[in-house]
């Protein structure tokens, strides 16, 4: 199993999560975050402000997978977080070594 | 080592807290997060109220521990964290190569 | 590629991101937390207010790296992070198998 975790803008979340639903994706959790990439110092717009400060805010997408779905699962998440623009986001890829379901004690891919 | 995660509903955090005290845990972290799992579009409820929306408020607690401590620790999350409604959780676990304790420098368990 | 996860006080993550960006990081997201570590129930000081309650204010930040960087990206967190009090925080490395810059579709050390 994998842990999928993307850092993309906010206002292409609710894309994002139609997309990953849409690919048969049953969970993800969702965390409010900030950063900055390569461009930091220069402006990135966010709701209409254009962000000099460094820290510009992101979501944090974490989705559990199995291994086969991995790489799909990063292609709808990028081709959906993409709009060209700087600050589009990260994706990276973490190995899971197990997963509980906690209202059934299921474990493993049974369980995500 | 290992990191285990664990998304649960907000008000099983303090149990899940006492409980991991009482087996010995020393340290943990804990993020306000939200997401969904299977029944998304099912409702959930929070508060009182209930969520048709998607995202439900989750709490996420981190915790580093000794790869012989892990399962413990998978257990006593999911036995606390467990109502037998939707909704319960998930737990995850992660491997881990290095820890350090900042105050001191040690590294490895030593350092968790 | 690794995954540099480091739970630091609030007043120490400044001078950790400029160290940083000296060091020649490109990119962190960060992420509110709170936690505790092996002095829970002792007093820990935030922003002058004693904190007996368990868990204190942190910030969670993230830094993806190449495996050369690693030891050293530790390094200059831990420097900056130390303060010589019960709480200075805490330091650990994950694996990444993948990581993508969504803009350019790159993957691997080159995506960071
Ligand atoms: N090395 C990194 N480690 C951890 N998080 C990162 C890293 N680089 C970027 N991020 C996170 O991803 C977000 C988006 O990064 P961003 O898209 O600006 O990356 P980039 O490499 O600068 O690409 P682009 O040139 O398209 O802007 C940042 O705001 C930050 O939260
Ligand atoms: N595949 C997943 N990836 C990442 N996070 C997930 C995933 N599935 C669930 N979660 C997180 O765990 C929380 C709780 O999930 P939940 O307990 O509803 O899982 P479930 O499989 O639907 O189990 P149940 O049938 O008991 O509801 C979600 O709100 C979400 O934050
Ligand atoms: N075992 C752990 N698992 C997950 N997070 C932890 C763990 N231990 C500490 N943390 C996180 O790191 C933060 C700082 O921990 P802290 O520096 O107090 O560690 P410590 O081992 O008690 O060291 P010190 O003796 O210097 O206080 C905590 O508030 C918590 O968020
Ligand atoms: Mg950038
Ligand atoms: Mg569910
Ligand atoms: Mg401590």
């Amino acid at each position: 199993m994998k842990l999928i975790t993307a850092v993309v803008k906010p206002f292409r979340v609710d894309d994002i999560k139609e997309a990953l639903r849409t690919f048969g994706i049953q969970g993800l959790t969702v965390t409010e975050a900030s950063g900055y990439g390569r461009q930091r110092g220069h402006t990135e717009v966010y709701r209409g402000a254009e962000y000099q400060v460094d820290l510009v805010p992101k979501v944090r997408i974490e989705v559990l997978v199995e291994d086969s779905d991995a790489e799909d699962v990063i292609d709808v998440i990028v081709k959906k977080a993409h709009t060209g623009k700087i600050g589009d986001g990260k994706v990276w890829v973490v190995p899971v070594e197990t997963v509980v379901r906690v209202r059934t004690g299921e474990r493993g891919p049974d369980a995500i």
